[in-house]
């Protein structure tokens, strides 16, 4: 027996405890602060936003302290100030407004129609001004025959000289996909202005843009052409839309008329400054490479944009306040932005976007960018615009997304303010949330798109989702 | 050349002739009548219901003209002959009413309550009576100091005597499914006069069944047991049971006591027979083979009982219409089934079920029974009770549903009508329609389920989901 023979043993026994010990030190706190699994994280993120959400509060003071906010309006600027603050009490690292120029127009406070049908009395229609549109001539009332009809090339062979045209084609109710229904009957509000002036009539009537049935115009931008004369635009309730429809249908047998008579004061009022509001959390590993979610804070100017898009505006700031809340380290910078006039004009996101481009060559990449504007109910998924690896890296998640009610991953629309994105190459890929779409367009655009119509659990469902979206493209996107 | 030759050809010419003429004969109208494929089938009763669906202007009816109709109440005859009359003019071959002995309740017009707290005026408490309370006694004044808990056990240790008990336990947050939150809630609704009349109380309130912190109280079933004291029993609402809860917490530390005092004069009426209708659709190919699709028409005596369960109801009648409609033949004999009494005894599928038992034992085979109950929200898909074969071939349809929002392929809790049918053997194959709960408690046994809180696109979709899995089981379930 080699009297060495203990030593070493000792010596071996007490480099084992001392690996042990190691061991032990390095696997306890990394065992702290292991990053929990995707599933864990997306399940703790939806704990916060349905246990202790903010959202639906926010909401309220967004919508019943300041309103209804159109770009270059007073109270866009209390918005952005309010945003500016609530992103940097969310846990922004810094929050700032990035100037942008936007246009300003009023809608003025008279927005009055009527109708006279053969052998009756004159009978009030709901209208109201479409975004942009002129006033009538001298504020005064314009009148004349009405004619009506459903496609902007009907009238390349009528002649629509002293008339006031109504455009009255309904969104299509067989289409499942709502907003399908309203992109295929949208070119009546935004072009029908000049289809109509250039058919020589005086003044035009757009049917309001929804399935529903009722007696709530629904106004939106509209466009002009240089060149062609401006004339006035109005939205009119479908109720009205249809009942002048068949008036003018029967009209004709009994050899009269139906006229129409509207008088508007709206009124351009050039351009201001006004900004987006950028919350910006610093990533712990890759700074350099930035991740966007944001909405638009601006909204018209009836009701109070709570679906449009005040929804998205809070749960741009819920997802910061909740990733922060279960202690999400970001990889990539990740920015939370509250854009401005995306309503008539989308000046706000053209100027995000050619800052990131300039920022861009200084080195500072996007690699991805979402958007919630499709309102604050129950979220189905999300839309991609984004080559074949990404959407495939997404449509991997579905398995544990699906507790969720999260099963829609398709492609194309991801959304208006983060659309000018695509102009950065390499492309960020690009992601819209896509809540579920019957109501959206009964308040779309009205007196009804208010605080009370959005449901807190679905508002809360969506914030959580847009949460889980942004934290598992920052895990997992590759780097450009 | 053989003389023959040319009558040779003239009757080969001739004989071809008619071949075609047969064959074109044949051909046509088999051409004509050829079924379409499942996708066309489809897609044509989504258009049908999407453009000229009745469900809407159904439930108004069903809402405003009849109103609630509890079991055993005059307003439940008349929408027993209401359904068969739609039925019949729906497109059934055959409409009648199936009896059942349905138990009579009666809420009658007092549901008062205050309560005292230390050191504060008494105020009002919102509550209802549990649909079979009995009566404060004497339908006078109970009153005495609140208790509260959270689950039913904690009374296993606590002497209640003299007490109300408020159960105040609420919906989990954290559930995505709501339908299960409100699983994990409901023995404080369904047993909690037992528990509470055990420990001694002579009172019981319950927190009211929803997510919503609001001051509308929910009624709903409730238990007695023979042998224990029957207490009376009421719901409470959110807002007023979180407030009783925080005053009981704080309420020791000043030595006082939170006092409850209410009256009811809810009364047992006995029992009378009303009936299940039904309306059959015979089969062309095996009519001894039937699938059932149904809701169920009597309602808590509160609000409309618009989506609990007037949707299901003129879901039910709109699938047969438009079924109908769309030439749809069905191979097995198609039953739209408003059941009575789901909401406080089941006896209405009790008793079709066990009819259908000695329809079993005659020949007629139910294969499949389809339910909605679940709301008029817009569907995401069903559940099944079902072995795997079914299941498999429902969720084979998946890529062909999903162009509907439909994705969603479950298994268990297919509904309450159609669950005791688990008895027959071989056991039909049950399906659940399953909209999306996320609103379904905001309304659920209160004031405010009404015709205005269903929406008409989404209610249609739901009642296309419903004929379109009817038509799809009757085309493809194999005979057992």
């Amino acid at each position: 027996m080699n009297a060495s023979l203990p030593f070493q043993w000792f010596a071996r026994f007490a480099t084992l405890l001392w690996m042990f010990a190691v061991a032990g030190w390095i696997v306890a706190p990394a065992s702290a602060q292991t990053a929990p699994t995707d599933s864990a994280l997306v399940r703790a993120i939806f704990d916060e936003v349905l246990a202790h959400g903010e959202a639906h509060e926010n909401l309220r003071v967004l919508c019943k302290d300041i309103g209804h906010r159109l770009s270059g309006s007073p109270s866009a600027d209390q918005a952005i100030e309010w945003g500016r603050q609530v992103l940097q009490a969310s846990g922004a690292d810094t929050a700032y407004v990035m100037p942008v120029t936007v246009p300003s127009w009023t809608r003025g406070d008279v927005a009055e129609a009527s109708a006279t049908l053969p052998g009756q009395e004159a009978q009030e229609l709901r209208i109201t001004a479409l975004g942009g549109s002129v006033a009538t001539p001298g504020e005064d009332w314009l009148e004349g025959p009405l004619l009506v009809v459903k496609h902007l090339d009907a009238l390349d062979t009528l002649d629509a000289t002293g008339h006031i045209v109504l455009f009255n084609r309904p969104m299509d109710p067989l289409l499942i996909n709502t907003g399908a229904a309203y992109g295929g009957a949208w070119d009546q509000r935004g072009r029908g202005a000049i289809a109509a002036a250039k058919a020589g009539a005086k003044g035009v009537l757009v049917r309001s843009l929804t399935h529903a049935l009722d007696t709530v115009p629904h106004t939106g931008a509209m466009g002009y052409e240089d060149g062609i004369t401006r004339i006035p635009a109005a939205a009119v309730s479908t109720v009205d839309a249809s009942m002048l429809a068949r008036a003018v249908a029967s009209a004709p047998e009994r050899g009269e008329e139906v006229r129409v008579s509207y008088r508007m004061n709206c009124q351009d009022l050039g351009e201001v400054v006004q900004g987006n509001v950028v919350g910006e959390w610093r990533g712990t590993e890759r700074p350099d490479e930035i991740i966007t979610l944001g909405g638009h804070l601006d909204s018209w100017d009836i009701g109070e944009g709570a679906h449009d898009d005040g929804s998205g505006i809070v749960h741009t700031i819920e997802a910061l306040r909740a990733l922060n809340a279960v202690g999400y380290a970001p990889r990539r910078t990740l920015r939370f932005v509250l854009f401005i006039n995306e309503e008539n004009g989308n000046r706000g996101g053209k100027e995000y976007a050619r800052v990131a481009g300039e920022e861009h060559e200084a080195g500072l990449r996007h690699v991805a960018a979402m958007e919630s504007d499709a309102g604050g109910f129950v979220p189905r998924g999300v839309r991609m615009d984004a080559t074949d690896d990404p959407v495939a890296l997404v449509r991997s998640w579905a398995d544990m997304l699906e507790p969720y009610n999260l099963h829609y991953f398709g492609r194309g629309g991801s959304g208006v303010d983060i659309g000018p994105l695509k102009e950065l190459e390499p492309r960020p890929v690009l992601v819209g949330l896509v809540p579920d779409g019957q109501r959206y367009f009964d308040f779309h655009h009205t007196s009804q798109d208010v605080w009370e119509n959005v449901h807190k659990r679905e508002l809360e469902l969506g914030a959580a989702t847009c949460a889980a979206l942004v934290a598992l493209l920052d895990r997992h996107l590759p780097s450009p």
